[in-house]
């Protein structure tokens, strides 16, 4: 096997691999690479996922060749050559580049497993608007706890597909225009938002079936992509379309920035629970972290107030999670009665229609 | 106590105040406010630092307030208003701003020590040499180990103030030009670096005594600095000064980021113990990390070379130190015989001069 190609997108494939698949599982630890005259491929097979990339190069000699991830990933990543030439040498795998030579140890490609079996493509999203919903929503889901909680559910109903996660304090919602099959899966949000977050090029292929979730692109010098299984649990979408069903009480509008920096102020007064109370009054949002032995906090942020004037206490870092997803955007918060939860959505909608709710704090007797 | 004052220069005081005193000690956990006619001053007093700034301030009311370094760098870190309006209220300072107002809980301020008294002013040296000459030497410093590996050797010899550390493994030395009184102590490498990196201004006064050694800037509305005790311990100065004085049987001019880059591409070959060859050859250094588990690479980087050919091993991590020091500078490195130390200084001597030694590996048999 020998062949020479660019090494930015298959540093890059090297480097997402290394990062989707936890250096725990033996048979995860190696890439495999394939040389054709289709061109190079490079795959990566494990539990959480199952990586692959296709790439543009002038193949000297067919060959498949397994090598550690973590060792390809590194090589590459150092360095600064646009090409290098790639050679099977005895029992290395060679890197070359015109001034140095780089030999990786050879795995058994055999055990690494078959080149994987995507899922079929089901649609196509524009990429941006799809980082954006991943990174909002797969950050409401849990890092421990039960997997329910670790989970994106992604459904499609008609021409909406729908992202939500939760950790039972607060729910994220995504809506994206959807003009594909039918998506009904959950997946697991660290995977997902990875994956997301690498994704290349100006439109994601969204692969998926009954059991997997997967995205793809196509670059003008290379393919690629990561699907990873569907978490069989039962979601429970009608408690969350109740949830979703929001009565507000009162109405704040609001530049998410500004409320967002007030908040982070506020949280050095907030306690060990990190409370922190908005208030609605008139033409303000005043915004409280109160906790005697940290001191008080009291500021006022410009908004116009719709409905009753209403207070509720959050746990501030929900509250920033919350905000962070909407950038600089304009918000509307809807606050609902006793510990219903607060709806955070954009003021003008673009791309994905994003929702986050976050579940108040129980008032203190 | 009242008093108007700009938010940066006391926001960046007492940031500094709080990284420079660790959280631990129950008496430094706290920092004195003083308004007088005079102005505004900051001081927080530990075993480890004493820290002080004073500023340019409408003062409304005299007085003095002790409050939490955490609670006030934190507090203060938030804001974007330029002007703060700082006063005691009851039991609470407060601090506010157009739209807000947070109160920090008072501490006893006759608690936290008096106001510290400075060593005196020892000289002045150029905040930028400084500050690369502390960060280079600070960096060769031990984080555990025995003190006198955790210190920077501060000592002054006519026109001449010598910076220096070591962990027995790597030496550091800056020698800036000195146009000021004896200085003679053995400052804590942490504190040191801390200190020379957050100094503003363009001038840095050296205050010190025989067991005291300070950093502080005078600026346009505010003047600030810290001093911390110099480490009781006898350095051991004359090995120092056999160790400098390298006989070179191999010498190789090199550019600095082309030979760091190459190290850091070799590490991943180097093994557990990280070790990278230099082979200084015709015109070229040949890198190698050779680590039979991880396979292996040679990478050759243009060089002048002068005397015998040579090769000897290092630690790749300190070789990149020493390499990192000296930016995008062209490097001579002096190769001695043995385990004799390599010197890296740079080809064309601008600000501190400054010279790494690394100690190579002993040649396994």
């Amino acid at each position: 096997m020998e062949f020479t190609v660019a090494t930015g997108p298959l540093a890059r494939a090297a480097a997402r691999a290394d990062r989707l698949l936890p250096p725990r599982a033996a048979r995860a630890g190696g890439v495999t690479l394939t040389a054709s005259a289709a061109g190079v491929g490079l795959s990566a097979v494990g539990e959480e996922a199952t990586v692959w990339g296709e790439f543009a190069a002038v193949v000297h000699g067919d060959g498949v060749a397994g090598v550690g991830r973590r060792a390809l990933a590194s090589t590459l990543a150092g360095l600064d050559a646009p090409e290098v030439r790639v050679r099977l040498e005895g029992s290395r795998l060679a890197i070359r580049t015109g001034t140095a030579r780089f030999a990786i140890p050879l795995l058994d490609a055999a055990a690494l497993g078959p080149a994987p079996e995507l899922p079929p493509v089901a649609g196509r999203v524009p990429a941006d608007v799809l980082k954006a919903a991943v990174a909002a929503v797969a950050g409401a889901a849990s890092r421990d706890g039960l997997p329910l909680f670790n989970g994106v559910r992604v459904r499609s109903d008609g021409d909406r597909l729908r992202l939500a996660a939760t950790d039972r304090f607060r729910l994220a919602t995504a809506v994206l225009p959807w003009h594909g099959s039918a998506v009904d899966v959950l997946v697991p949000a660290a995977t997902l938002a990875e994956a997301a977050r690498t994704l290349p090029g100006s439109e994601a292929i969204v692969h998926a079936d009954a059991d997997r979730f997967g995205l793809a692109w196509h670059g003008t010098g290379d393919n690629g992509g990561a699907v990873t299984p569907s978490l069989a649990l039962p979601f429970p979408d009608a408690q969350l379309d109740r949830l979703l069903g929001v009565r507000p009480e009162c109405t704040v509008d609001v530049e998410a920035a500004l409320l967002r920096a007030a908040v982070e102020r506020a949280m050095p007064f907030a306690g060990p629970v990190g409370a922190v109370s908005l208030e609605a009054a008139d033409g303000v949002v005043v915004v409280r972290g109160t906790d005697d032995g940290a001191g008080d906090s009291r500021e006022e942020v410009k908004a116009q107030v719709g409905g009753a004037a209403m207070t509720a206490s959050y746990q501030g870092r929900y509250l920033l999670d919350a905000l962070r997803a909407f950038g600089d955007d304009r918000v509307i918060l809807q606050l609902q009665t006793g510990i219903q939860p607060t709806s955070v959505t954009a003021a003008e909608q673009t791309g994905a229609e994003l929702r986050y709710l976050v579940v108040p704090l129980r008032k203190s007797p």
